[in-house]
């Protein structure tokens, strides 16, 4: 038997969110993180989406942990899911390990998975998994305790970024461990997955401290009350905010259950630290003139029901926009939030608050390595197979160019798919098959696969809305025995529309003599209406909602 | 009397599209530009929007014309229905006039208005309007023949930048008269009315050349055939690539329907030359060497049913991917768009194109002056009044702080809202009014004001679809003569499902028999179900379809 090492992404790659990938050996199975995606356009009424783990069901017993490289949402947020059906001990960063319990927590009682399945680890003290070995080493993110992992697998080593940047002045002191990655390669990589995100970018990603510096000046300089939005898992930001209210003598407020949440937890755990106990509540700050206040809340994509936008829009119980304010967008709008953010911001401006966003002013850097410190990356492991993970296709394509460059030849790149099957052996690698990749969307309480007709259901009805049109008659059919009965939404408004549905109904009454005396009646009818009335009612208004004839025989 | 001149947005202030703006003096009246905006998330089913004319057809006497500032569908899309209603003459530049005459001969059926309305003008050559007398002047734009106005009244003068940049070295070599707009504005200038999209944003806006450049470069490097994407309104883009086709021995096709009308429309007219003849057809490249083809398509916005994005679906007729293309994204994704820019994108990468795009090589620039050219302006014409045009809410913000930093005092600056009216007179200005504004939505073959009770029934639908719950009883309400009928879409497979209906099917019979003494019987079982259906599938399912109850008497 030759020995093998497969490399199954089910996440992650060719989107930006639900990051997991399986490294299997033999009878022995490791997955790395298992994140959620947030729904895309289109997606509608989708809460989220969770990676497919149907391939790691089907082998239950052979995984022997879940190993977490950060504590974001992309890489913990489908555990409570992943966990239900798959109760296997997940292996994360202090941080992360925290984060993760708030979360099952949350979702204790709808789900019935225990936060005792999570176990924090420390950097540098090699974990085995079967026959793999993982040691987590510390890399520099957009939020505290970030690792990549190092794995050693009996054809040799992995190493997996995690999500990083090379950031020399991070805010919790602790950069990218590039000696102990260097040390780690000494003896060569067998395989590098690294972070793409950002491949398609030249040069170095900022440091935070820029950020942290733009922060302190706007503080320093505002004659007002400061709100700052940014993501409630940006703990190393609030310190920055802390910090900065600190040393210009102002009380900082935490909005948005999960921005409060998180700081708490992260106070508790050492993440952050407020010497000065400057740290209060919204309602304290009522209380203070407005030179003395800052407020850090959520809401920097203009989610819909998040702090900053109910602030926006005036709907929100405890804060209120007033002259004088100066409000941060300390996040760059994810694609897909443009308008969202676009729409925030003016309400801000509207509301007569000083506004500052990443197109005027540096008040956010992301967390992710450009085309530099990939090139250092790949330069300091030199691996003999490199696959590029962490993004959408063309990050991907971009990130292989680059190793390339750089000298790994083109046959040892594989610029995979969800779901592709990587067969790496003594005898060289390649693609051996797809297992199911496909997303699984949650939208409601319950965990559901929602069936992709259900998704198409709702464009379709979102386009042009639909028309239910009900004929009771008397089986067998000889007899209508009311008025065709017309329901329809998103269609037009029906009240101010009597006469186009009076001639639909005299159409209906129309099809129905006309069908009497042929076989299959009912069938027919309902075919019928759905192209005749389907076809008036485009004529007549330029639309196609959708036509759902309704036949009641009594 | 005091003579009064009213300033009227009735479009494009606090939105980037359908721009119009009214001036009045005394019985007269002329329009500025007649635009429409596409649609954005959440507007679902909505083919356009168009600004509201009631103001203007309550006083369509007054009309004197339409002057149009240049031929791009937020300035022009919206004529052919306000046309319809308020048939008054349009002046244009002439390649907005031809144009407009491509677009109006498309609805000449459906709306029976006649290109007699068109007529094309030139610049310096003033016209009358009752007591207002308009001259256009050259400005620069990503479209030729491109305008400013001044506009005589009888209290002074007003400059309308129309959208504008100030590119010294534009493809067709007319850019921005400054001589024209210093000359007009020696005796002064009441009000400045000037195009604040890029206010936010410092410096110089690049000029068309650097794209040509880029263009020239990528095209006399490409190994295979080159695919450009762009807008169908950018004629100049057009130009170039001709230019660069004839200089490396390379023939250009044009594909997508509005594309090729406005090549031909702009070659008849002379705003495209092609001395060497290196246009040809679709057809004829498909016998060319691929070194030997550039494509040059609709579809830089991601569009569904465009030209490019069916290529990179491969559902395209005529063309498809080869390895070995190269395709070239001569755009900017209009926020909003992003998620389909980027999707179109790595598609054509897993076709085995090679994909060059705004974020990696500099092949686009827009079209619209940064802050040194918005001040260049300010400074040229020093106006009494300023109202920023043509932005969102923060880009007049952006651009009413820039005229307050060149000197214009903040009570002479307007930051308005479409609708506002703005009263100027010689005793100074303030917002006297408002006047309807509201958006009106076009969507289906005619011309429909869509409620918007009907948007939001769409988007209730496109959450979690409906379920519609047929009950069919006695008259009078003894006795259900049918199970309850129960149609659902949106929502979840109901055939999957099918004890859930059931159940719901029993609630349903439960609560005819407790209602069936009360009086207002009918009424009360409507609510009923609705309550009662509508919580039993929330707990079930975690989603909130629409719930329909409808109750036939027989």
């Amino acid at each position: 038997m030759i020995e093998s090492l497969k490399v199954i992404p089910l996440g992650g790659l060719g989107e930006i969110g639900k990051n997991m990938l399986a490294l299997e050996y033999h009878d022995d199975i490791i997955v790395i993180d298992a994140g959620v995606l947030f729904p895309e356009e289109g997606m509608l009424g989708v809460d989220f989406v969770i990676p497919d783990i149907s391939y790691l069901l089907e082998r239950a017993h052979m995984v022997r942990g879940i190993v977490i490289t950060h504590g974001h949402e992309d890489h913990i947020g489908a555990l409570p899911y992943v966990l239900r059906d798959l109760p296997v001990p997940v292996y994360a960063p202090r941080l992360a390990a925290g984060l993760i319990e708030v979360k099952l927590k949350e979702h204790r009682r709808s789900l019935g998975v225990d936060r005792d399945f999570v176990k924090p680890v420390d950097p540098g003290i090699p974990l085995n998994f079967g026959q793999f070995s993982v040691e987590w080493f510390r890399v520099c993110h957009s939020i505290p305790d970030a690792m990549g992992l190092a794995i050693n697998t009996p054809l040799g080593l992995v190493i997996h970024t995690g999500d990083f940047k090379i950031d020399y002045t991070p805010v919790d002191g602790n950069p990218t461990d590039l000696n102990k990655l260097a040390d780690l390669s000494k003896d060569g990589v067998l395989l590098l997955l690294s972070d793409s995100t950002y491949a398609e970018v030249p040069g170095y990603t900022k440091s935070e401290k820029v950020v942290g510096d733009a922060l302190e000046r706007v503080i320093a300089t505002a004659e007002g009350r400061v709100m700052i939005a940014s993501f409630a898992s940006l703990i190393s930001r609030m310190q920055v905010v802390i910090d900065a209210a600190q040393a210009n003598g102002r009380r900082v407020a935490f909005v948005g259950r999960s921005m409060v949440d998180n700081v708490n937890m992260a106070l508790k755990m050492g993440y952050i630290s407020d010497p000065a106990r400057v740290i209060t509540t919204i309602k304290e700050v009522g209380n203070l003139p407005a030179n003395e206040v800052i407020i850090m809340t959520t809401g920097s994509q203009g989610e819909p029901t998040s702090a900053l936008v109910r602030i926006a829009n005036d709907e929100h119980r405890e804060v209120s926009i007033m002259s004088g304010d100066t409000v941060v967008i300390s996040a760059t709008p994810i694609p897909g939030n443009e308008t969202l953010v676009s729409k925030t911001i003016d309400n801000l401006f509207r509301k007569g608050a000083q506004v500052l966003y990443d197109k005027i002013a540096t008040v956010h850097v992301h967390g992710h390595a450009s085309q530099e410190e990939l090139k250092l990356i790949l330069n300091l492991t030199s691996p003999r197979y490199f696959v590029p993970v962490h993004g959408q296709h063309r990050h991907l394509k971009s990130h292989a160019h680059l190793a390339n460059d750089l000298g790994t030849p083109h046959q040892n790149i594989f610029v995979l798919e969800d779901g592709d099957v990587l067969e790496i052996s003594h005898n060289g690698a390649s693609v051996v098959g797809h297992v199911p990749s496909g997303p699984i969307y949650l939208d409601g309480r319950r965990i559901w696969g929602l069936e992709n007709t259900v998704l198409d259901e709702r464009r379709a009805l979102s386009r042009d809305g639909f028309v239910v049109v009900n004929i009771t008659i008397e089986k067998g059919g000889a007899t209508v025995l009311s008025t065709p009965e017309i329901v329809s939404m998103g269609f037009i408004d029906i009240d101010e529309n009597d006469e186009l549905m009076n001639e639909a109904r005299i159409l209906i009454l129309d099809i129905f003599n006309e069908s009497q005396n042929e076989t299959d009646f009912v069938d027919n009818i309902v075919t019928k209406i759905k192209e005749v009335v389907g076809g008036f009612l485009r004529k007549e208004t330029g639309r196609r909602p959708v036509i759902i004839p309704m036949v009641v025989e009594v």
